[in-house]
C-alpha cells in the first residue's frame, strides 16, 4: 500500500485518470471548449471538494458553465430530458458529470439524445442505437458504479417504474479521484463497494463473461473483501479509498465486457418500485439467495471470483449453499444486515416488483438456469422481507 | 478451461480481437482499403495458418497485396527501411504485419516513419517523436511479445550493435489467435512464454507501475506458471496456447503501463552482440541473478508478483536469494537450463554486451538500486557463462 500513484490509460472510448491527482492531469482534455454544462447532484459535488476542483479548471481554461443539480439517485428520463433541454439553452459544447452513476448515467443519456435528437426512452427501449454523443466528461463521486468506464446506462420511466438499462456512451474523459470518496457517508461507503462486489460476481457469471472479465472480478474482489471494513472504520483514510476505487474501477471494465446477471435483474425492479433502496443495498438483500443458483448452474465460473472471499470453497455446484453463506458472511462482516421489510416492501410491493422487472431478469436468464415462473421469485423474495 | 471465448476490447489504441474466432472477427476493419502490404518472416505466418487466413480476407474484400517476407529476429534499422521503400513503392494503404515481436515492431516502426517521412533511427533514438502512423493490422504469432497491445518498438543500429527500445505506435487492430500458436517449437513456446513471464515481473517492479500493472502481471504470472510446462508437453493443445497468449496479452498491457526494467535493459546488449542469442533465453539466462537486486529493494511489488511463483515468499528484502531461487526453479521445471556460453559468450562477448547495452541499462536504473559499474554488472554475467 502507500503507493498511491496516479496514472491513466485509455479503455473502450473513455481515457481515464485514476488517483490524488487525476482531476489536474485530465485538464488537458477540456482546452478549446467554451461552454460546458455541469451535471450533479444536490450535495456530494459539494462536500466532496470536485466541483471547486472542476471550477478551478473550468476558471482556468475561461470555460463558461451552468450547473445543473438536480440528478437524484435512481433518475428518471424526465430527468434526462431536462438536461437535453439545458445543453440546447445554453448552447453547451460539453458537458461535466460530477457524480455517482445517477449522475454520470444521466448525463451519458442526455449527451447523447441531445447529438442525436432523439428521446432518451428510444435508448432504454434499445429502439434507438447511440452512435455519438456531445464531449462528456465524468468525474466520479463512488467506488460502487463503475460507469466511469463502461458504456452502460441506467434510468426509470416513471409512468412504469422500469427501471431499464442500455449501452450509450463511454464518458471521453473519466476521472477516478480517491480524495472524493473521502466524504461518503457509512452507508454509501458500504452500498457502492457492495454494488462493484456484485458487478464482478455477476460479471463472472454472465455467459458472456471470458477469462480476463473473471481475472478482473477475483481482483476486484480481493480488493473489496481486504478494504471494505477498515473504509467503513476509518472513511477518511485515503489509501483504503484508493483501492475501493480502484475495484470498483476494475469491475466497471468487468461488466463493460460481460454485462451483469440476474441480480442486477432484479434489484432494478426493486429500487424501481421503492425508490429509496439504494441500489447496492438492494443487491446485497437478495444476493446471497441468488448466488446460490449462479452457483449451482455455473460453478467454476462463480468459484473463480467467490475463492476471493472463501478460498475453501471447490468449483462443484454441491458448494452453492456454502457459496451462498460466504457470501452473507462477508456482508455481515462489514456490517450489513438489511431486510426487504426495512425498505418498506411488503408481499404486494414485491410482486410489483417482480412484475416491473421481469423483462429485465428474463433477458439476463441464461441456459442452464433453472425454469422459474414469477411466483418462484416472489417466494423466495418473501423469505427476504 | 476450455471456455475457448473470443472476445474483443479497446486498449490504448488498439482494437484487440481475442480468440478462435479472432481473424475472422477483426474483418470489418479492412474494409475500404485498397492496396495492403503484409510484412512477415520467412516461416512462421505460413505454417501457423495465419498468411493463409489473412490472404483469404483480403480476397473477400479485394484488397491488393504484396508480401514483404524479410524480417528476421532481432531486427534492425535497414530493415525497417526496407520495409518503408516496399511501402512507398507499392502505394500501400494499410500494413498487415503477421508475426512475433521483431515482425509487429518492424512493422510500427516502418509505418510510423512511413506516415511522417522521417528514419526509424530517430525514433530509436527519441529524437523523433511519433505522432500518427500508416493503418496497422498485428497479426500476433507468439505468446511472449505483447507489442500487440503496446506502443513500443525495439530495433537494432547495426553500426553500433544497439538493440534500442521506443514509443511509437499502437497497432490499429490486433489479433490473438491461439490456433496460431499450435506450431510453435518446444523451444519457442519456452522463449516466448519467459519472455511474458520478465514482462510482468519487470512492469512491477518499475517505479512506474500501479496497483494495476501489478496484478494484471500477478494474473499474467499465474497462467504461465499454469501452463507453461503442458504447453512444451504438448504443444498442439489450444487450450493451453488460449491461456498463454492470454497471459502474454495481459503482460503486454502491464509493460505498456509501465515499461520493463533493468533485465530487458541489459538482455538487449547481449542479443544485440550475438543475434542468435533469442531474446526470451536472454531474459531467463540474466533474470534471476537480477531478480535478486531488484527484490531487495522493492521488494513488496515484486513480491505481488512472485508470490504467484512461491507462496511461501515473503514481500521482505531478506528474502532476495529466495526470489532469485524461485525464479531459477520453476525455468528449470519448465526444462530451460541455457547459459552465455551455450550461445558463443565469452568473457569479451560480456565485456561488448555491457558496453552496448548501458546507456538502456542505465536508462532502467532508479533510485534505490545499488551502484552498480559496468565492471560489477561484467562479474554478475561472468558466472552466468
Amino acid at each position: 500500500m502507500a503507493d498511491l500513484k496516479t496514472f491513466r490509460f485509455v479503455y473502450g472510448g473513455t481515457t481515464l485518470y485514476f488517483g490524488p491527482e487525476a482531476t489536474e492531469k485530465a485538464k488537458d482534455h477540456l482546452v478549446g471548449k467554451k461552454r460546458s454544462l455541469i451535471v450533479t447532484g444536490k450535495r456530494s459535488a459539494k462536500d466532496s471538494g470536485a466541483l471547486d476542483d472542476v471550477l478551478k479548471v473550468l476558471d482556468e481554461l475561461s470555460i463558461e458553465r451552468k450547473i445543473y443539480d438536480k440528478v437524484r439517485f435512481n433518475p428518471t428520463v424526465e430527468i434526462v430530458e431536462e438536461i437535453v433541454e439545458e445543453l440546447n439553452s445554453f448552447g453547451a459544447d460539453s458537458i461535466i458529470a460530477i457524480g455517482g452513476g445517477s449522475v454520470i448515467d444521466s448525463a451519458k443519456l442526455a449527451a447523447t439524445a441531445f447529438a442525436e435528437g432523439r428521446k432518451p426512452e428510444e435508448y432504454l427501449r434499445w429502439i434507438a442505437r447511440a452512435s455519438k454523443h456531445l464531449f462528456l466528461v465524468a468525474v466520479n463521486l463512488t467506488h460502487g458504479t463503475g460507469t466511469e468506464v463502461d458504456r452502460y446506462a441506467v434510468a426509470t420511466i416513471t409512468r412504469t417504474k422500469e427501471k431499464l438499462g442500455t449501452a450509450v456512451a463511454y464518458p471521453d474523459v473519466s476521472i477516478d479521484n480517491p480524495k472524493y470518496m473521502l466524504t461518503l457517508s457509512k452507508s454509501q461507503t458500504m452500498f457502492t463497494s457492495l454494488d462493484a462486489l456484485y458487478h464482478s460476481l455477476e460479471s463472472a457469471v454472465n455467459p458472456a463473461s471470458n477469462v480476463m472479465v473473471r481475472d478482473l472480478s477475483r481482483v476486484a474482489t480481493e480488493k473489496i473483501r481486504e478494504h471494505l471494513k477498515s473504509a467503513i472504520e476509518r472513511p477518511r483514510d485515503i489509501e483504503t479509498r484508493y483501492m475501493l476505487l480502484y475495484a470498483s474501477m476494475v469491475a466497471g471494465i468487468a461488466i463493460d465486457m460481460a454485462g451483469t446477471s440476474i441480480i442486477h435483474g432484479l434489484e432494478h425492479g426493486l429500487s424501481g418500485v421503492v425508490p429509496e433502496l439504494e441500489h447496492g443495498a438492494g443487491l446485497a438483500i437478495i444476493g446471497p439467495e441468488f448466488i446460490k443458483l449462479l452457483y449451482s448452474v455455473r460453478p467454476t465460473e462463480t468459484w473463480e471470483v467467490m475463492r476471493a472471499l472463501d478460498p475453501s470453497l471447490r468449483p462443484s455446484p454441491d458448494d452453492y449453499e456454502k457459496a451462498g453463506e460466504a457470501l452473507r458472511r462477508f456482508q455481515e462482516s462489514v456490517g450489513f444486515n438489511l431486510r426487504l421489510s426495512d425498505y418498506g416492501f411488503n408481499e404486494q410491493k414485491i410482486r410489483e416488483a417482480v412484475e416491473v422487472s421481469w423483462p429485465l431478469y428474463d433477458s439476463r436468464r441464461f441456459p442452464g438456469l433453472p425454469e422459474m415462473s414469477k411466483e418462484d421469485v416472489v417466494s423466495i423474495l418473501r423469505k427476504l422481507l
